[in-house]
């Protein structure tokens, strides 16, 4: 079968490789759509952490398509979509259904599908059974990006959601490919006010129609902003997805007093910490906390609120044949919402 | 009568004032002891922040000497322990509980006796009748020290209470003043494992009496140290009550995935959010957050505890006539616990 | 001023009585909307609990005429609502924000306006300052209601928002007065998927407007409809408006494992806790609470709703002189939504 | 192997069954000891709800012997405590770790070891491998009682927590078996005031030991007793560890407004809900719930705190060649704390 692996750092080709065969409790899945992921671009150029080759793509939905020993609840053909983080299952960490900090990898990252192990970018992938959900009504190739995209910033709310009170404010900066579905979650499952923060014009509109009820271009002005939407004391929450320094002293600027910042981006910042409430150091009360991924209950959320029509990914879709144009495409920022490959 | 009051920065003399009055729903109190904070001898330095003179003192105990009209369910003679935090009362903030972040006074913080209003080093003091808890059975004078030293490290240890279940390892860098209340409050309500960290041999060793389970010296060794008695992954909370950029990024060396870093000290420090997760940056799914003061509900547990005598407050005793000597004595690590002025 | 008060078991009437004075700490309101409420028809014909005469009316919107000393924060002119458990505001219950059930009375209700002290249904009221929360931009006839019609179903939602996950299915039993509200607050802010069950066709069609995603008429099928909705397994919430023996019974037929039946209605009935989980027994890991009223940061959070257009209540108003005709209106069932009487 | 199972309804015996051969997933563990609980004998006496024959017992501690294929993360020798509710770990609500109220099972219980798979009296017993917990350093017969004995009541006081604050107070009905446990968990995880109610004088002196601060003698006085002990408003907790209508009129009496019930024995009872606050019902915003089991975290925060000595089970063991022996103890009242088999 054709697979996208990643060769050595910076060396990624389209491939034949043999098709896997599902061990005890595995499942092989036939690829029905796999998301392109910002941090797919990441990794491409990353140093190697991972035995290489390595299959990338870790947005993944498919059909059954063989079952190891002992595998249960599983029948060829049905839809399912993989959760991302592959935890041990049994630690107290998972035990607790937070198998995104398993404890096994120590104070590393969970691996998952094309992010340690062989990912989607291929005809086939092998996945443990416990990792799939079924698919139900949804569409196989628009929502492999539910897998990361839906879930990741469905988790991220659910760090702040004991804040996310009818009366609060909730700053979303950076309403791109996660951002604009954060907003959409907020506006599904929370009752707080949106403020959508952005450079971009259209995707500030788009915002308003997915749900913001304030938008704030983000410029210099952006804090002073904000500050006067929220009556001079700032959000209860901010969602930082973009997480560079300035967005970090942004999310700083205008949390309000025991709010809470969730830095979802892949920061590159740091934050002062003084005692005191110096405009770019956290007031009192406040804290900050980094999420990755989200549990397989996240997951399953994430799929109820699709299947309902209440959150949806804007899609476009490639052939599997041409991976690169979408990673181009990726790069150059022209792909609206995020790219699926079709094998 | 006699206050210690704060006439200009650096400058703090016991004056003779006049006996204040209580307004509409305030009480008078004849204070019967008040605490000698870390906090006090920034504030004797601090440019002014409020008006001048102040009488300084937010550690209160006092029984109350008479009552403004509209006050009810205080008698003359009644003994009680002021709180901290005066906010507003009327915010969704203040109705929800948090007092101590009030939307009443902005970003900034919230002022209480001593901290903007005249406070308790005097022989009377006047509180709304709102911010007073019944000292039920407790010392009059040494509980004093319990509307601080005890009421921040109980909020303190509220914030991350989530966390700190049975299988939880419970990092207390710094077992002085605050921090000695810390374990014993982890101790008392928490099945959680305690680890105290000190430069000080002797405060370990009485954190062990307190409850600790494991001590750590401070020094460059307490990073590794703490990691081994953790498995390799960290504790899953840390308290720093020390909040100095090194105690700072020990907490960051040793916070655990998914765990949260409590940071009570006034800090100095700042702190790196790179992905990933190198020694000084926090790992997947961490967050810090930086409490101030405690709520009034929280002031009722510590009271609680303290009458249980599930809590103490290690105290020594002088006259308001040598506060001078009780601050000589703070500022050289001379007082064993808190110091106690008795007007 | 015209009161209407109840004088003695069964006979109220519109009365002259003097404007009173308000104490230190009161504010003297002047009344703009009352909103007539079922558990008004009890109070007018229960036996003597509070001291009479007493004007009852506990739905409370006005203006600010007069304040008494030691007020501050509020101007002459100011429009308000008036929250509707009157709390101590000193035992560690008000402390922590649920002045609805304060230590102070005991084990017994909380009363209020018009449910012990003086309420509504006059030209003008007394209310504790710390009772009154601002109006903003709402209207100050419309949004009396709000007070009890909006802050009670709020109150219920928090009390199982954390099982009212996206893919949580929520039962609404009753989706008249208070649950019409009910299915609003939870379309409003939380992602689950609401059933709302009804005797009367036209209540139903307006709970699918107001965000019901299935709708189940209230007979003998209800309970398998509601188990064949939800997969065989129940909702993951219910709450029962209503409050009667077979409703209460539905609640426990179709609560799932681990669910929570939210009672809100003036219950008349009795539950069995047997072992296992026969049809009308509640199944393991479920169970039943029995909220009143709300709490004040649950009425800002209903206010900032209705100030985004978020919820509304249907009103027709009535003058204060033909409070008889709006209580016959109800009685009748005549009322769609809420009844305000205008002084 | 010598097996005692269950062959028909009331007819148990010890009988020679093959040793099992553990599949994909699955280990077979050689039994150091299975506890004999209260439920076993209703399970022996009750209506066949399972395939028989079953070996019964559901309190498992041993070592692995094998292991089938596709079992990572044990090796042959390994000790380990088996979980008691073995859910399907797809679903929603074992993702979120209440594998303990499984969707897989509609609106019923959860199976588990010896309650509908073959149990643990016998030599050896198959376990999936994902229901394994290491056992450390505990001991491997007397600690199989944590699986249920810890278990039940560790999870009882995880429903309650929230409310279990340093001011609360903590009623235990009922401190034999599970009861003291629950004694102890109180006392080591919480800081609430535990008051313990039972009819045997002797129990009510242990309970003392393992950190109650009060005991009630079950009898006509002990509502008034509770009480008064709480200041005439009740307890904010009421753990009934008995469930007989009784006691769960005696729960209802005492439950403080905005309290609750954990409802931990096979109740056989029944509950008013009315209006208003008569004896038999319950105060205002006050809630029952029935929990069943724990979850494998509970089971893992157990294991931690037993590790650290922080509870314990008072242990009688019996060789399994002489288990009726241990029955006949049990229904005749004989067994102090728990009695062990040993293979």
């Amino acid at each position: 079968m054709k697979a996208f692996q990643l060769q050595s750092p910076g060396v990624a080709e389209l491939t034949d490789v043999d098709v896997p065969e599902p061990g005890p409790g595995e499942v092989l899945l036939k690829v029905s759509g796999a998301g392109v992921c910002h941090s797919d671009l990441h990794i491409l150029h990353a140093d190697a952490w991972a035995p290489l080759p390595m299959t990338i793509g870790h947005e993944v939905c498919g059909h059954v398509a063989s079952t190891g020993t002992g595998v249960t609840g599983w029948d060829d053909g049905d839809g399912a979509l993989a959760y991302l983080c592959w935890g041990c299952g049994k630690c107290r960490t998972c035990a607790s259904g937070y198998e995104n900090y398993c404890e096994a990898f120590g104070r590393g990252i969970v691996p998952g599908p094309g992010l340690g192990y062989q990912g989607a970018m291929a005809e086939y992938l092998i996945v443990p059974a416990r990792f799939l959900v079924p698919l139900g009504d949804l569409d196989p190739v628009d929502s492999a990006p539910l897998t990361d995209a839906g879930l990741t910033p469905y988790h991220a709310v659910n760090m702040a959601r004991e804040a996310l009170v009818a009366k609060a404010n909730a700053v979303v900066i950076g309403v791109g490919g996660l951002g604009h579905m954060g907003v959409q979650i907020l506006a599904a499952t929370t009752g707080s006010r949106i403020i959508a923060v952005d450079l971009d014009e259209a995707k500030l509109a788009h915002a308003t129609e997915l749900g913001a009820a304030e938008t704030v271009k983000s410029d210099e002005h952006a804090a002073a902003r904000i500050l006067d939407l929220t009556g001079g004391r700032g959000a209860e929450v901010v969602f930082d997805f973009v997480g560079a320094q300035p967005t970090l002293e942004l999310a700083a600027s205008v949390i309000a007093p025991h709010g809470r910042i969730v830095l979802v981006g892949l920061a590159e910042g740091s934050l002062d910490f003084r005692a005191g409430s110096p405009p770019a150091a956290l007031p009192w009360g406040a804290g900050i906390v980094k999420p990755y991924g989200g549990t397989r209950a996240d997951l399953h959320d994430v799929i109820a609120l699709a299947s309902r029509g209440a959150i949806s990914v804007t899609v476009e879709r490639h052939p599997l044949s041409e991976v690169k144009t979408a990673f181009d495409r990726l790069q150059l920022g022209q792909v609206a919402g995020r790219a699926v490959l079709v094998p």
